[in-house]
């Protein structure tokens, strides 16, 4: 037997036993004659002592080094008066060494585990010493207890996992798929699922009432930070629920597996919102609830003022204009403002006026700006009361259409709160609902599904789906915790003909329809019982609960930014043959560049 | 609120009470002016009676057909004496309905789900409707509860669940990969993993210590009866422990998910047998134990019979003659005897020589069959006692490479046993050990990894890696149900000096060897601990336990033997435009091909 004990796991309950412990040398000091090594497995570490009286085993110790792999049979004894570390959980006893095995060497690790300031790129190059690190391997037990928690509470609740397919087809709607080539079938391609959404569908179609599984979902899209090819979905549909049941039912989940693994009361209920007031408020569908600022409206207000980039803003169709007060902003710096200005930029935003509020009682003399002259007093007023703004504030705006001010406005919200400390700390959950069906394609001068085409209309806007499209609400729903869309859904479309209304909004023929998603409009014609979902981001969800920097450190074989793995350098070149059965060939041009990378 | 119960769920307990169900109509009766439909969810059947004195939802019901979704409030009534259906969880109650709703028609499906005899091309087309029959139920019901069984053992063992990616480096080893073009690099290509095999290793030096994984595998092979393109394997490795003890961790975890979702009693501990011995005795790795035929040995003996048959085979290198007694075999038929004969031949076998015994005591002129004139007495003798024959039975022969005796006379033991009753009936686990590290690839002249090339030796057998590769057994270990095998695995090489002696035995050179798995090369050398695991196959073990006739009677949405999804019409032809971000294109002659099908 290797061990009788895990590392981190010897405390006082064990004194005076013998113990077999196995895991990595983290440490080896020599300390007046004394060798003592930090042995480490998965659970901690424990201070293994050699003395030099054991001859044999000393003469062992003394060819140990960093992360060799060891075998220790000995004693607990308490720690010496005064050597006691209260910060370890085994730090009141240490392993009088009897016996020492080396059960493997290792060269030196290219990087120290306790180093903080690791390149990535080494990070990933060698994965596998990567997650020794205690941060790492916190990370992938978070993760884990998440998944287990999550599974627990659907399989209480009558939810049964169901897998769905990997290998499937195609479907040119949404992201880029990934393509698998068919063998058996010439010129024929498989696609990798971007979500399991048609077959859970299916499933509800199928009478299984309850569905959930936790699964691979892979889209070949332009990579961000946030973003991997192949992420994890936590998926669930239900059949016979309304949206608020829905709701509840996740809700309470996520609650609960908050405070299991994390010991964290999130608010009960979950507060909700509709997606205008979000936009209005937060210029977000997703606003970072413990940011205390909030935009203001003003769009009315400019219709009339001379300033033209505010009045434009103000008439165009779709247009806007808002404020968002900064409290204390008046010590803003130039710099700091011109910085605001370029961040807002990457949002589209042309310029980010401002005023900075001096002395409110000297009303328009009171205030400092290059804009305030264009701005009558009426407009100065309502700016100055809506905003509730006091000496030494300071107010940006946004105007240009109203997608451009949201998210340049949303996102400087975020911004300037989470560095001017105007933002709570903990957990803010909340829902966005009555989100509209559909938001204009302006490229292509069309109607786009807001989330999918399979989404449900609100009750009584099943008409406006012709008659209005843009003004068609729908039955979806997202959860959002501070500043995430950590889940989304929706109930479904289960009847053929709303169906069909809704191919028509968008644009897609009956013929298309057909050949895209037949079979799920077969299906819905077979007694399809109203049903609908969501689904969570699990890398998302876990690396916000983590604290991590990036959703690669909770995952434990990550692709980089270019989707590649650097472990195993994957994607790599195939044999001719391989490709010769598969019915393909590279592009010539490609297969040229191959070719001299070849040689 | 759409219902209070599942319709299968309403009971005595219930009676009085007004419950609001949704479901399924299974079957609208018209009786003596009275309506009956037996309202389906997936918990069961309930029967709902419509009285024509509620006149609305008389009418409601009269337009009800088949499959369509309703929703039913009503009252729980006793049945009327005499009309209670024992077999029923429902049948003493009945719900006198007060109202009606149509939640969705549905057209006439194109089978009745109670059909026995339904072509599984009709099956796999309207999938979401063959989901619905209770059978499909229960096997997607059976293997959720057999994963989430397995899911909360391992947990609670301290086995902790790791995705590992899905998009990796192809690996021309073994089975044909499934390939990916990659967008952003242009003339590489991902491969979908045949197993986790290698990133659990990692994940084992990384110190994860314990790990499972219940995830999909693909293979690109030629599709036999119970072969999917993409299958899911319960994976699961450890750290530190022999194989007595991972055998005997996941043995307990086997016996222990069988009592939890059959409440079957498998014995405790399950037998072990050396792989020579399996052979020796069922001719298989994987012998069915529930038959209680065995072969006999008779290679020594045939060394010197007249029979040139038997006495080529038995002087051959690596050949055998082996008998297979039937008890009361000697009632089989020369017709049977033939069908025998053909079977064998499948395997390779040239001809099935057979004795029947019609009476031990008469000696020679007891014994029936064309060889006996070319056996000495000597031989003739041996073959009674070994095999223990009597009057009545019957000895199948098979003489040739052993690899074909065994094949042959292994199929045919268990055909036999299953077709005369010579078979038990319950489960019979059984594992198989000491397996040969090797086995001669006879086609390129070489030795290949029974396993595969990470499974370590046998302790005091790494000399006969290079010194004798054919006697070199392993430390791996397959378990075997009934005749099938549902799970293998071994204790790994941890030690990189091990690994580059396999490959040279195997004759990878280190080029190629560290081009292929170099970083698993790699990561031996920084500390790997001993380590070891196996993977069990989930649809092949729940395709047992559920009795079924095909691993396709167990999987939501599977593959034909044609590798395609008769349901989604997958795989399916794609964008000139998709392929030209891939960086390929279809070869010359597909492309016209599709182009031909296309007009």
């Amino acid at each position: 037997m290797m061990r009788t004990h895990y590392c981190g796991a010897v405390n006082r309950d064990h004194l005076q036993q013998t113990v077999t412990l196995s895991g990595w040398a983290h440490r080896r000091r020599d300390h007046g004659g004394v060798i003592f090594i930090d042995l480490r497995d998965r659970e901690g570490l424990v201070q293994v002592v050699c003395n030099p009286d054991k001859v044999d085993t000393f003469a062992i110790a003394e060819k140990i080094r960093n992360e060799f792999v060891l075998k220790v049979t000995g004693r607990v004894n308490p720690r010496p008066e005064g050597t006691v570390n209260p910060n370890l959980p085994t730090g009141e006893i240490e392993v009088i060494a009897d016996s020492i095995e080396i059960l493997n060497a290792s060269l030196t690790p290219p990087f120290q585990l306790d180093d903080e300031n690791l390149s990535e790129n080494v990070r990933l190059t060698h994965r596998y010493l990567d997650l020794r690190r205690p941060v790492m391997q916190e990370n992938m037990k978070l993760r884990y207890r998440v998944s287990k928690t999550l599974r627990d509470y659907l399989d209480q609740h009558g939810f049964m996992e169901i897998e769905t397919p990997m290998l499937t087809r195609s479907t040119p709607e949404g992201a880029r798929d990934y393509l698998v080539p068919s063998r058996v079938h010439p010129g024929q391609f498989f696609a990798l699922p971007q979500s399991p959404q048609l077959f859970k569908q299916l499933l509800m179609v199928a009478g299984f009432d309850r569905y959930f599984q936790i699964t691979k979902c892979f889209r070949d899209e332009d990579l961000r930070a946030d973003r991997q090819p192949e992420f994890t979905q936590v998926d669930i549909e239900t059949s016979f629920m309304s949206e608020n049941e829905i709701m509840d039912i996740v809700e309470t989940m996520i609650r609960g597996m908050f405070k299991t693994v994390m010991n964290v009361d999130l608010p009960n209920p979950f507060p909700r919102m509709p997606y205008a007031e979000a936009m209005g408020r937060y210029g977000s569908d997703k606003p970072d609830m413990r940011v205390t600022l909030e935009l203001t409206e003003l769009s009315d207000v400019m219709k009339s003022v001379e300033f033209k980039v505010f009045r434009a803003a103000a008439d165009m169709e779709g247009g806007r204009v808002a404020a968002l007060k900064v409290p204390g902003g008046g010590t803003l710096s130039r710099k700091e403002i011109d910085d605001y200005t370029a961040f807002v930029g990457i949002y589209g935003a042309k310029g980010l006026a401002y005023i900075k509020v001096n002395e409110v009682a000297k009303g328009r003399d009171g205030l400092q700006s290059p804009i305030v002259k264009n701005l009558d007093d009426t407009a100065l007023k309502a700016i100055i009361e809506r905003t509730g703004a006091t000496d030494g504030d300071l107010i940006f705006f946004g105007a240009d259409k109203a997608k451009v001010v949201n998210e340049a406005l949303g996102a400087l919200r975020a911004k300037v709160g989470h560095e001017r400390g105007l933002a709570e700390s903990g957990w803010r959950p909340l829902w966005v609902v009555d989100f509209p069906m559909f938001e204009r394609d302006e490229e292509n001068n069309r109607w786009a599904a807001l989330h999918h085409p399979f989404t449900a209309p609100a009750d009584g806007h099943e008409d406006l789906l012709q008659s209005d499209p843009g003004k068609a609400l729908s039955k979806a729903y997202d959860m959002v915790l501070n500043g995430w869309e950590v889940g989304g859904g929706s109930v479904r479309i289960h009847r053929q003909e709303v169906q069909s209304k809704v191919f028509q909004a968008l644009n897609i023929s009956a013929e298309e329809a057909q050949e895209k998603f037949g079979f799920l409009l077969d299906a819905l014609q077979f007694g399809a019982p109203p049903h609908g979902g969501l689904a969570f981001g699990l890398d998302r969800l876990v690396t916000l609960m983590a604290g991590a920097e990036s959703i690669r450190d909770v995952i434990a074989f990550p692709k980089t930014q270019r989707a590649a793995c650097l472990m195993t350098q994957a994607p790599n070149t195939v044999d001719e043959k391989q490709l010769r059965e598969l019915h393909i060939r590279l592009r010539q041009q490609v297969q040229t560049q191959v070719d001299v990378a070849k040689n």
